[in-house]
């Protein structure tokens, strides 16, 4: 299961990078800076786009590194323009694709905390369901929610990608 | 799988619910008609507040449906107030509460199809996993998104709901 949908976490990463450079080509037309994306967000009291991405990313990789005990990549949260956000999806999916099935067994009866839950802990099962599951499509749908909010041309279909159709 | 997800789903809807009582609570402070928020939208080509909420009641629905072998229940899509639209999670709250486990037997190998795919068919292990997950928490992230774009007083919390923490 965690193996399975981490293969879809991966799939909207690269759905993610797709938006992306739709973003980069929206802004060539309109003639502004792409990079101005970075500041967009929905309310003040929100993350911008920037920030949505990179916790995304995050999301992906911290809970792969948590369910299978593995050390997770260090990323700076210095990315200044559209191009550095893709360099970053990039980085991640390099690192998510070196995960196989294998590595998850045991997953569910991990113990996992973070300092934000001051000595809490969750097992691997009820984290990834009520914790990474929900925050990364949270956080990669608020990015696709700001472009279309900015009048980025995307549709569902760039959100959900390809589906594995098959003749009946 | 399917169930344990099917359970996160029935949580996400519980939540949902409680957005649109700190809506009505919000529209009452600030004395506006609380049933506007149905019209409130992102984009112009993208559904408005009331539609993500019954699809994202749908997408929970069908999918446990489909999944399942089972039949829906039939929801007219006539709501026009919040509280219908509290009502319809409430319906289909129940409707979820009836399956168990053992319901999801050979989910993943049931062949899966709907009229928009002109006669092409997912099995059900694509189906879930490429279309029902991502659609789920794409509708009700841009619920919230809506919400929180409009002024109301959410945060993550309200977003994630109660977390199965424990002493470690």
């Amino acid at each position: 299961m965690y193996y399975q949908t981490l293969g879809q976490m991966k799939k909207m990463l690269r759905q993610m990078d797709a938006w992306l450079e739709a973003a980069t080509a929206f802004a060539q037309t309109k003639s502004f800076d792409p990079n101005a994306f970075l500041q967009f967000r929905l309310a003040p009291d929100q993350f911008a786009f920037g920030r949505q991405v990179q916790i995304a990313c995050d999301t992906a990789k911290v809970a792969t590194a948590r369910l299978t005990g593995k050390d997770a990549p260090v990323h700076a949260d210095s990315e200044q323009t559209l191009g550095e956000l893709r360099d970053r999806i990039a980085s991640v999916l390099k690192y998510l694709d070196g995960f196989t099935a294998k590595d998850f067994e045991g997953a569910a009866q991990r113990v996992v905390t973070q300092p934000r839950w001051e000595g809490k802990v969750m097992s691997g099962a009820d984290y990834f369901m009520e914790h990474a599951l929900p925050n990364f499509f949270f956080h990669t749908t608020h990015a696709y929610a700001i472009l279309r909010h900015t009048g980025v041309n995307l549709g569902k279909r760039d959100y959900l990608g390809p589906l594995s159709l098959r003749a009946p």
